[in-house]
């Protein structure tokens, strides 16, 4: 009795993530051995640049949703390893290729790895972290799951275009907003937690479920990071503050802002949107405006609602603790933003 | 007699490229509409760029030579289609990529896509048709070839980096362009090769045999290519004249020419390597030293000694119209480059 309450309490103090990081742990580190393992090369810039990226101190969320969902069936067939660092790997290839997309300075708190690289090295090392990731799945000879992942890796670029075609574009409605995000982010999270659902021996039902859930949760995840990025001190997401407003990123707070402002606003986000140079002074009059239509609280809300879903997708499955811990990390993807 | 005497003087003028369009065209009639049909997307930019690449004029050598490799063993199964269309979608992403990286102005005798739509939208549309290559690998079930065009995929992209790494560098030596040239280049090859064998229902020593001869091909055809670089017209390649010497590209013409050169001639070799705007004189200065060491010369003979190996890989095979016609396009691989 005294244990469990120990147990109880404990729990209460640790934060989801804490608990996921602990009960994929044992999984995590023969993902992270096959992470190192397949970063490996003899042309030696491939693996520096590669480790650098990698080893940033990422959370690896992705991964470890792969091996979460496994285990949530009972029945992994040792695929979700593979699985885990694949996705992990097409994860770090599209970081280094968005970095160059939008020419990012940092990444992860350090300068990206085109600052140390070059912009060269950083399209290269991303095709091979690629490749890579597909050996990894061939290598388990699991064609459905390797289908879920070549859909994916193309819907992600489909995505990034459509984001680059709206760059700048005063007129991106919130759906546009949704179809970005669904495909650059959520389509990753939805693959992750599908092929974990495959490997840990899901029937259709499931499979079904565990896709629901990580495309809500990415959708949740990437809304409460579009937030972050005008609240969060660089410190926070290892950017800087207001980088989308200055690379023309049309994310919600500011749709929604564009949506009611005055002529008088609008003419002031258009001075500062897309204008790398500009000012922390523009930035803040831009978030004033937000303020006022308060747009980032209305978009934690979206965000809160696509948690909610998350939750809602697991509800026809057996219940247990770790179906328990991934309807709170919904809800951490999204309290992170506040 | 008559008729087939006419057959032989046609032959004997029609040059074997030629001969492999004639033989492949039905086959290729599928592949086209599957390349077509696979560069769309709702999102616009990318079937305008992907189509603006693909439809500019290359003579789709490498999905030729699948479908060729699958036709000499008999049985093709249909997946030669995919394959084909799998490995011009990789060829292109590896173009687009390249151009990014080269900073390339032109590319099969047009603006390069990145002129037209901008680096991002390269490496995003790059990334997509890598994606749909491997959707149509996965589409056919074929474990094995998946694996060939995985691995092939992470060894081009390791042959970019390590040819990245040389740039410049003038202590490059001829084994470490075999490696670059044999990575970024002939890989490919070999991997369409096989993969046609494969499709076709080679045995193990069929599917080894074209292995071979890809690889001999490709190497061949990148040493014709370099020398071209050097010899050619800009109309000739749709590239500009002397592009590898201002890029700082590592050549066999170039490695020989500094492994015989004198302290003046690499000195003035030096000074336009890797100089963008290097005029046409310092390029005829540096071709009048390879003239003086017959490095372009050499090189072709190089070319030659692996034209030969390509067709000495096919001789333990039965022999047949496509075998021959095969060994012609090694000949013919070099012979551009006269």
């Amino acid at each position: 009795m005294a244990a469990s309450a120990a147990t109880a309490e404990l729990r209460s103090e640790t934060s989801a993530i804490e608990r996921l990081i602990e009960v994929t742990r044992a999984d995590m580190a023969r993902v992270n051995d096959m992470i190192l393992a397949r970063a490996q090369s003899h042309v030696d810039m491939v693996p520096e640049l590669a480790r650098y990226l990698i080893e940033s101190g990422g959370k690896r969320l992705r991964p470890m949703l792969v091996v979460a969902a496994a285990q949530l069936f009972g029945e992994a067939n040792g695929a979700e390893v593979n699985f885990a660092a694949a996705i992990e790997f097409l994860h770090n290839a599209t970081l280094l290729h968005d970095d160059v997309v939008d020419e990012s300075d940092m990444r992860r708190g350090r300068p990206a790895a085109r600052m140390v690289w070059g912009n060269q090295a950083s399209v290269l090392v991303g095709d091979f972290l690629l490749g890579q990731a597909f050996m990894m799945m061939v290598e388990t000879g699991e064609l459905p799951a390797l289908s879920v992942i070549a859909k994916a890796s193309t819907v992600i670029a489909e995505g990034e275009v459509f984001q680059l075609a709206k760059t700048g574009d005063l007129s991106t409605t919130p759906a546009d907003y949704e179809e970005v995000i669904r495909a650059k982010t959520a389509t990753l999270f939805e693959a992750a937690t599908e092929i974990g659902a495959m490997a840990g021996g899901a029937d259709a039902a499931g499979r079904q479920a565990l896709r629901a859930y990580g495309l809500a949760l990415g959708t949740a995840f990437q809304l409460a990071d579009d937030v972050l990025d005008y609240r969060g001190e660089a410190g926070t997401m290892g950017k800087n503050a207001g980088d989308d407003l200055r690379e023309g990123k049309m994310t919600l707070p500011l749709i929604l802002a564009l949506n009611e402002a005055s002529a008088e606003e609008r003419a002031t986000i258009a001075g500062v949107l897309g204008n790398a140079d500009a000012p922390d002074s523009g930035l803040g009059e831009v978030i004033a405006i937000f303020n006022r239509y308060r747009t980032l609280e209305r978009t934690v809300e979206v965000a809160e609602g696509h948690a909610n879903a998350a939750r809602e997708a697991l509800r026809n499955l057996p219940n247990s603790e770790m179906r328990a811990l991934l309807g709170e990390i919904a809800e951490f993807s999204v309290g992170r933003a506040y």
